[in-house]
């Protein structure tokens, strides 16, 4: 059994994993940010105790704990250089574990890679040994697995898929740059050209569906309206996924994933996005005939996806 | 000792490499594309039998052969999947040398890909493991070497970092797809871009330059031009510069190399290219000083490159 660890902004999430992948049992503690990084390591490590003790595990019986952190992890010491999320600064996380748990086997990955692992290993590219996910939500968080493993690029910091530019002189995105694929295909993207588009079409129903007020704009007006047939509703559709697809034929072109997934809030829509993304991203990827196409599928486990691939660092 | 093949569309050149990287004889053939790939094959075969005997070696002493080839190839069965310049498909090019040589280790790799292992071995990178090298030619060749070995993606056909586009809707690839980086850094986009800036602009230099024949424009005069106050000349390297940075922040953010090596015609500006795309690109990284950012380089083996690294794929 393993425990693998999503650590989040809020809260961090614990589940122990058997053999199947299969989450026996979790247990879930509030992210504490007012406190010095060692205090609230220790509060995980106390989880760790508590849910490994709940299946009459001591803890040196765990065959290993993984943590999916958010920002750049460093993966040779164990540590979180940078997270956003934290305010931390290149925090040894798994040395202190160890001193609360042991010396137990422990791994770290980036929660988009670790989710990534999660949907291979036991969700919607179950069977895959190669496939990416990006996640559609505040921002473009990108995952990659080739051959079983999370590819985690050269020098530490790789991996920043959402920050694949695809438009010159475009859209500021959070990272600086300009034209990031975050900023075009993020849900945040979405709900800036559905207000834009509402905005500009005052006989939209997209402005009906907000109840008049653009604050209330959500991931599924946009498609709803076009569902319904409207115009506008659809324009930005198909302008959220023509950006969609240009970078994820870019990231197939690269990678060659056997399967593209899509997590995040955007994904929701399930087939009514990755029918049409599909279509569009075939014509754009190289090769043609020669090449192997990655059908693009929505993530199955959904907040699991991390537990699960955190479990997965530790090798048993 | 092993031997690399660097084959090409016109020759295929051998090099017998020591263990020092070396390349201690050479022997140059020609590429018929006249006859069937097994004669094409055996003529190879021979030519290896003549290297290594030169060198008083049997066949079987080699330590083995590495063949960098144009196109797709499929490293698990040895084979030649496709490619332009032959009109190859699905060739066992490593089993047809297997029944003329013996069974001495055997590798393949895309040219690209082995040229980037070369210079990472003994060229302009060595001393790294994580590289990237983009040859600036006809078109616009990639090949990235991760933890010294050759990065090859999921399935087989990745890693076409020329066809991650960069503009949507763009110029026309010969890929097909529209804005590939090809279609804007290459030596042939710059050429593009200088023949349409000179027609528009009379009072230009690069006219002049060219004897007033704009098909005699080559990739040296928009930077002999810039470096003599020509405007237009300017203008077209700090657009051809601006597009080329756009593409190897990109590919900075998704790999994260230690360095990124420039080959091919556009190359021999060394500095002239490299010191203004260092600065562009610098801006577009993510994470800034959180980020290691990867000097940009030229390569320094040439043609030697593709032999190296194709001794390379052999270890020893």
């Amino acid at each position: 059994m393993r425990i693998g660890i999503d650590l989040g902004g809020m809260s961090a999430k614990l589940g122990l994993v058997n053999e199947k992948n299969e989450i026996v049992g979790k247990l879930v503690i509030p992210t504490r940010l007012d406190v010095p990084a060692r205090e609230m390591i220790h509060d995980m490590a106390e989880a760790v105790k508590k849910l490994a003790g709940e299946y009459g595990l001591q803890t040196e019986e765990l065959e290993g704990i993984g943590i999916g952190s958010p920002g750049t992890v460093d993966q040779k010491t164990g540590s979180i250089l940078y997270s956003n999320n934290f305010s931390w600064e290149d925090v040894p996380i798994l040395s202190i574990l160890k001193e609360y748990l042991g010396p137990i086997p422990m791994d770290i990955a980036n929660d988009a890679d670790a989710a990534a692992l999660g949907e291979v290993c036991a969700g919607a590219a179950k069977g895959a040994k190669n496939a990416i996910l990006l996640t559609l939500g505040t921002g473009v968080g990108g995952g990659v697995v080739l051959d079983g493993k999370i590819f985690r690029g050269g020098v530490t910091g790789g991996c920043e898929l959402g920050h694949m530019a695809i438009v010159e002189n475009g859209q500021l995105c959070t990272c600086g740059r300009r034209g990031c694929l975050e900023a075009y295909a993020s849900a945040s993207a979405l709900l800036r050209m559905a207000r834009k588009a509402a905005a500009e079409h005052p006989e939209s129903v997209m402005n009906e569906m907000c109840g008049g007020d653009l604050e209330k704009m959500n991931g599924k007006i946009p498609f709803d309206a076009a569902a319904a047939g409207d115009a506008a509703g659809y324009q930005v559709v198909e302008e959220y996924e023509n950006h969609l697809a240009f970078g994820i034929a870019n990231l197939i072109n690269i990678f060659r994933p056997e399967m593209v997934i899509l997590g995040g809030g955007v994904a929701a829509q399930k087939e009514n996005l990755t029918a049409p993304l599909q279509k569009k991203t075939e014509c754009m990827c190289f090769g043609g005939r020669h090449g192997q196409i990655a059908p693009i599928v929505t993530s199955c486990l959904g907040n699991d996806a991390g537990i699960i691939g955190a479990a997965n660092l530790i090798e048993i």
